[in-house]
């Protein structure tokens, strides 16, 4: 197959639906009139094409368009403009869903690591992954390096930077990765735990590259990145570039709420790359409804042309008392993330973190 | 000033909406209570503070939050994740404005050549600027490159690649920029008019160099990169390296409808270096009332701490019809860009240019 079906939400009226939905086809395809075209190869093999429109109720229909893969040029900028470059700017029209031929998926790979291999890494075979966050941003390295020691301690999966954690002067990047890495080795020699350090990864490609060395020189191994801050072409490159690493994926800037979460944060950000991706849980900070997140952590880890799974990383809220719950709705094959209702424990940081671990722990084995 | 103030729209009601204000500010700084948190430092210099919350009728409110301009480390994506990253996810809240310091601004750079310098490129002193583009994708560079050359016969000042034009296997970007720039030459040098290239560049950080260093060795002194697509970082990367080029951005995937076009299309385009913004114009393919236009060109060449101007391309649908009311709405500090209208022309294609550059030429002298 050489196309991508591609599945927008357009609110139309319908008496007007079939020429909006052509008009969409031909907005991601060749954006121009079709009858001004006389090349065969264009007219057959590049327009747009509308497959199908479902009537969705409400004044919205569900168009389906055929795009050809090869305007993409199997690139993940590329990828998105054909995807939604133009339609993001139109009135009324969300992208929802898109379905990629096997050899497209297979081309961009997809997660080096998946979830098993992020769970031999922390050595939690058999059970749900769990995760904090360095926090506040502002602190000093050797600040966040006494949180990640407490947390790590605590006997946490994954202690990643908070995703505003970036190059700034009052924490420079090699000197917090530094602290913060042998603070959570010393932590985790203590309480036996395999903790991972996940530093967030930012700037320009050069500056990712230099960051992710720095990181690897520091005995790291994992990454978070969030793809829609530094483009999806950098992400992409750097997953290629380091297949021993595992890499979150951050939603910032991906609520540009025009289109479904369940395709960005869950399909696409898998399959280019992401071993774990993080998002707003229902019932916390954000909007997300539990649907919504049904639906991603789907995306994530389901079947996808023999891609590895992505672990979801429910989060932004998420309290321990939650633990029970969470793992009844998303099973064992999740990353638990718990940042700020830990860190409000303060000088009992590294036992509240511990009763979080320990309960996520007996919930595997009960 | 150490501090961004940033304007966000909320969707709440007036018993919440301080609440929701403290919880934006504290979501976009250190997304964390606040009561956990010890150090002055933070406290003082890194929480956002709400500075102003005015009640805009019809349950929205305008919230302006002062961020730390630390926090961006200076760094174009860092930045943006600052201003909207976990926002962007949150409920009924859009980013309305920013007002960055001076500093900021100046550090960022805005455009090397800005309306002078892209004006005395293409010989179009005392008037707007005129464009259209190369279409459609599909078409073999030898096709493309025959429709460039009827386009600069007609006396365009820049003909720019669709931004669906990539690096695909039916037009590579070095066989593509090659013979199109040499039909562009050949164009002016019949017309006697000074037609400048701007051909489409994509891909990760190393391909756009790439595109680029290809593109100046074929003489090429403006190229098309769409921001949202290769990514904040690497859009001002490229600018900076490449201080002689003419920079125009593509808004595709700037859409996200959460995020206020004259902000992220006029302003930030403009601030990390577009010396021209293309956007959809009122009344053609898209939805954008004349204000938004009105207050996107606004934001795109007004006064902005010392920056260059930025030359708004409204696009999107447009005719040589409408060029008399185009010119009267934006004035000469424009760049008139006409794509399919003249492509329908066909074999006409040169002389329905020539009658869309004169018109612009005859309007700004009569």
């Amino acid at each position: 197959m050489d196309r991508i079906l591609v599945t927008y939400r357009v609110r139309a009226d319908a008496a007007s639906i079939a020429a909006r939905a052509q008009a969409i086809a031909v907005e991601q395809s060749v954006e121009m009139p079709v009858a001004a075209i006389e090349d065969r190869f264009v007219l057959d093999r590049i327009v747009g094409r509308v497959e199908d429109i479902a009537d969705m109720g409400e004044g919205c229909f569900d168009v389906r368009i055929a795009l050809a893969v090869s305007t993409t040029g199997n690139e993940p900028g590329q990828m998105m403009n054909m995807l939604f470059g133009n339609a993001s700017i139109l009135d009324g029209v969300e992208l929802r869903d898109a379905t990629f031929p096997a050899s497209m998926a297979q081309g961009f790979g997809g997660p080096h690591l998946g979830i098993a291999g992020l769970r031999a890494m922390a050595g939690a075979e058999g059970r749900a992954l769990t995760c904090s966050a360095l926090k506040p941003q502002g602190l000093p390295p050797e600040g966040l390096a006494q949180v990640a020691g407490a947390l790590a301690r605590g006997r946490i999966d994954v202690i990643k930077d908070d995703h505003g954690l970036a190059d700034q002067a009052y924490s420079p990047f090699a000197r917090r990765v530094e602290a913060c890495a042998r603070a959570i080795r010393d932590g985790a020699a203590a309480s036996g735990a395999r903790t991972r350090y996940a530093p967030s990864v930012t700037g320009n490609l050069d500056a990712m590259r230099r960051q992710i060395r720095c990181a690897v020189d520091n005995g790291v191994d994992m990454v978070l990145i969030a793809p829609m801050i530094v483009g999806l072409p950098a992400f992409h490159t750097v997953v290629r570039e380091f297949p021993a690493l595992g890499f979150m994926a951050h939603p910032a800037m991906a609520g540009a709420a025009r289109i479904a979460p369940s395709l960005l944060i869950g399909k696409l950000f898998r399959m280019l790359g992401a071993d774990a991706t993080v998002f707003p849980n229902h019932g916390g900070r954000f909007g997300y409804s539990p649907e919504t997140c049904r639906a991603l952590a789907d995306a994530a880890r389901g079947p996808d042309h023999g891609l590895r799974s992505c672990v979801p990383v429910p989060a932004g809220g998420m309290t321990p008392e939650r633990v029970p719950e969470m793992l009844t709705f998303y099973g064992a094959d999740v990353m638990l993330l718990v940042g700020g209702a830990l860190l409000s424990a303060r000088e009992r940081l590294a036992q509240e973190t511990a009763r979080f671990t320990a309960s996520v722990a007996e919930h595997a084995h009960g």
